[in-house]
């Protein structure tokens, strides 16, 4: 009956035996034994306990609609980053955060619309193909872009500066496979600071700042969706992004343009940016 | 550059080297390699961890000034009784957990107060000494008691029904160290179970009965204060209580007295039932 350091976890472990979904009470069981071990490690004073039920309770009420504090707790310590690669598929493009700004949905859009409805400066026009591992290109799969302002904002944050749906859209490959749309080049930026999560970057001396980059969901059906970054080349905290999220293979270089040509196709006028980031995706197991 | 599954946690203990107070460095770090550890040994889909992230966000929600999720589920899992264990202090009263109901200050009270006000039916004294180690009486102690009606439910869960302050008095000991009040036996009842902490539990087939008890705090000025139980000796649930804070030397014998001269002591009617509970404090090191 009675309760020591050294039986309080088989008791907890055991109180889940009985959980009726075993992937459930796997889960809680190896909660339990690593939590108690963090526990038993760090042996925590009750207040510095109460100050971690503190900061948990205040990430919780930091969270709303347009602003999810969980994730970012979750990206700061690595840990969504980690989810991914878990779930990576060889072969395919890796996969990286989904990050916390992914929470209106995508304005359908039209192949070579632009997503930039506040006419940022440094105009920009992303290309690529998507693709199987084999190499054959993949009609009609959905490219779900999103990304910050020139100035590291994205809509959600500026309600009253930016109009809903700006630096988002979500296209449709053309028969080749191939997808583009105008934008601007986004900024690095650091992620919101005014909360916890804010207040534990602070508190251990890191930096809050992102890479630039452009975020993807790019999915099509029998296949492995994947949420992936285009990170823009040689840009600011590549080596120590805060959410940990930086791979190699993710590197797109943002090239200036001045072919007239292409910036016709594209409707914009040279020079221009141009970005090419192709896509494959895995086949479903 | 790149993150994977077997660098990842190097990368990010080590974002947490240049923290300035040490205290936060070890744990940040030791959380993160646990943490990991957890993710790597459960491999949960992106799915999952939605669904881990949604939890959490829920627990947050539910969090109120009169309702403390995150300790509900820290209860649950029993990591509150392993810091209260962690922190216990040889030769003194064993300790316990705190539990959510402790969010008002109780009222302050005299020796011999009823803490019931709204007239319960088995009507109880509950007695007892505060000692150090040595066995020598402190006076002056204070004693903070708080505990449900017969009905299993704290002030706080039915404003409407009592009156605050039910159920709580805040004592002190007298020249002899001793402390005496009238309340209401109470009973077991179940933590709340409307929020995500009770999905939870429904889930894994737990049940949510905590066996009766008093709580009590009990400080003296040099002395280690302890947070504690009186558990009522032959409750259900005793064996398999929902946050886990049965200690064997907490058992307490809540027994029927016919003492009239007793009675008459204490201004109740014979019979009555009769609960005593001596306290050891540990000298602070």
């Amino acid at each position: 009956m009675d309760f020591t350091v050294e039986s309080a976890t088989s008791a907890v472990v055991g109180s889940f035996d009985a959980t009726p979904d075993p992937r459930l009470r796997e889960v809680m069981q190896v909660l339990t034994r690593h939590l108690h071990d963090f526990v038993r490690e760090t042996a925590p004073t009750v207040g510095e306990w109460n100050t971690a039920i503190e900061f948990l309770t205040e990430v919780g009420r930091w969270c709303s609609d347009t602003r999810q504090e969980f994730i970012l707790l979750s990206d700061v310590l690595g840990v969504s980053m980690l989810v991914e690669t878990i779930n990576g598929h060889e072969g395919g493009t890796e996969s990286t955060v989904l990050g916390p700004f992914h929470m209106t949905e995508s304005p359908r859009r039209e192949l070579g619309d632009s997503i930039d409805l506040i006419g940022g400066t440094r105009v920009c026009v992303v290309t690529g193909t998507v693709r199987t591992t084999s190499g054959e290109p993949l009609a009609d799969a959905g490219v779900d872009v999103w990304q910050c302002t020139e100035d590291g904002f994205y809509d959600v944050q500026q309600p009253d500066r930016q109009p809903a749906g700006n630096g988002r859209g979500l296209f449709r490959t053309d028969a080749e496979g191939r997808y583009w749309f105008r934008t601007v080049v986004p900024s690095s930026y650091p992620i919101p600071t005014d909360g916890p999560v804010g207040t534990l970057l602070g508190a251990t001396d890191r930096h809050p700042y992102r890479p630039a980059h452009v975020h993807l969901i790019v999915s099509a059906e029998g296949y492995e969706e994947v949420t992936t970054h285009a990170f823009v080349a040689g840009s600011a905290y590549v080596d120590s992004d805060a959410v940990f999220a930086v791979k190699k293979n993710l590197m797109v270089e943002f090239v200036e343009s001045t072919d007239a040509g292409a910036a016709a196709e594209y409707g914009v006028e040279a020079p221009f940016v141009h970005a090419e980031f192709d896509i494959v995706l895995h086949e479903r197991s």
